[in-house]
């Protein structure tokens, strides 16, 4: 049976529902639980609604922000690989592309299309909206991280060279949100131990 | 001690947070458990990407989805009032008005303003642009509850009539939606006894 356009469209949108159970390892401020991928998800969002003025470079705030609502839509198939699990990030990519021909592929011709420019777009961080994106996808566990006293980064003994590494690119996407983030997150969480000091 | 803009917004994004922790009536998908705020906006979000063709009227997709994104933040403070909770509802402008003085001017004035402008133009649900989010926000639990086999409509014994006064502007933002969710969502689950039949 044929669907049509908006029962294509609708599938699409219950199924994504998924999302709400796709784990992270970043807890919420609070500590009381980890958050999921469609909460963190609305989360980057709120943030490119309010901080698109601390983009390095003017960025269209539409196209940014349905970057962030989709971005981790592949996840549904993928899993979440945590930031520091080397051996899965390893084979991250193949899975993800795997989950990406089936997930977008559920819509209707030209919106598959859009979303999977729009998330190969992401992933690439090669524009304006890709960079500060990203930027924000750093920033915000590093934000909840902080929030709740390091927990994450305790429980998985995390090096301030890590994060340093891992936010290598957060500052292509916005300066003063990376200084703000070394400045009011990371440096005070070496300093209160729940990030190692590895650095000479 | 005066905080700079950055902080002063970063602030209010982390206090935001919270959001995750507000409750709401309706089930995910595999009825695991109930949604919140957080992800609820998130989908809704995903919606208006996907959906804004179905609108009435030629809406501005960017605010739209801004004011779904927002329109749940002041039940950090106020709570998530059930649709069905008559008396929750008598009190829910007053208790949602003292929310949306302290939380919106947690921000810088500017963006203070501009949020409170997106979120009264959301309740009151007369631009092209809030007719359209109030149908998504609409939409949204219906599809839930009936993936969920009713489980929230059993468990508050929701009559059909509820419902169809409960989505009577449903349809001013958005024909096609109305009748879709009709077709799909309400009146099967009438046949299915998930919602007590009461029409004459
Ligand atoms: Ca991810």
């Amino acid at each position: 049976m044929k669907l049509s356009r908006l029962e294509q469209q609708m599938h699409f949108i219950e199924e994504m529902d998924q999302l709400k159970k796709i784990g992270r390892q970043t807890y919420l401020s609070d500590s009381s639980r980890k958050e999921n991928d469609a909460e963190h998800s609305w989360h980057l969002a709120l943030m490119c609604m309010l901080l698109q003025e601390h983009a390095n470079e003017p960025i269209d705030p539409y196209r940014t922000m349905c970057m962030v609502l989709i971005h981790d839509l592949i996840e549904i198939d993928a899993g979440d690989t945590y930031a520091y699990d080397d051996a899965g990030n390893q084979t991250k990519r193949e899975r993800e592309v795997k989950a990406a021909n089936r997930i977008f592929n559920l819509l209707p011709k030209d919106q598959a299309v859009y979303m999977r420019e729009l998330w190969e777009e992401f992933e690439r961080a090669e524009t304006n909206e890709a960079k500060f994106a990203l930027a924000l996808d750093k920033i915000q566990p590093t934000m909840l991280n902080h929030a709740s006293n390091g927990k994450a980064w305790e429980e998985h003994e995390i090096k301030i060279s890590q994060v340093i590494k891992r936010n290598s690119s957060t500052k292509e996407g916005s300066e003063d949100l990376w200084d703000y983030a070394l400045e009011h997150f990371i440096e005070p969480s070496v300093k209160a131990g729940k990030l190692i000091e590895d650095r000479q």
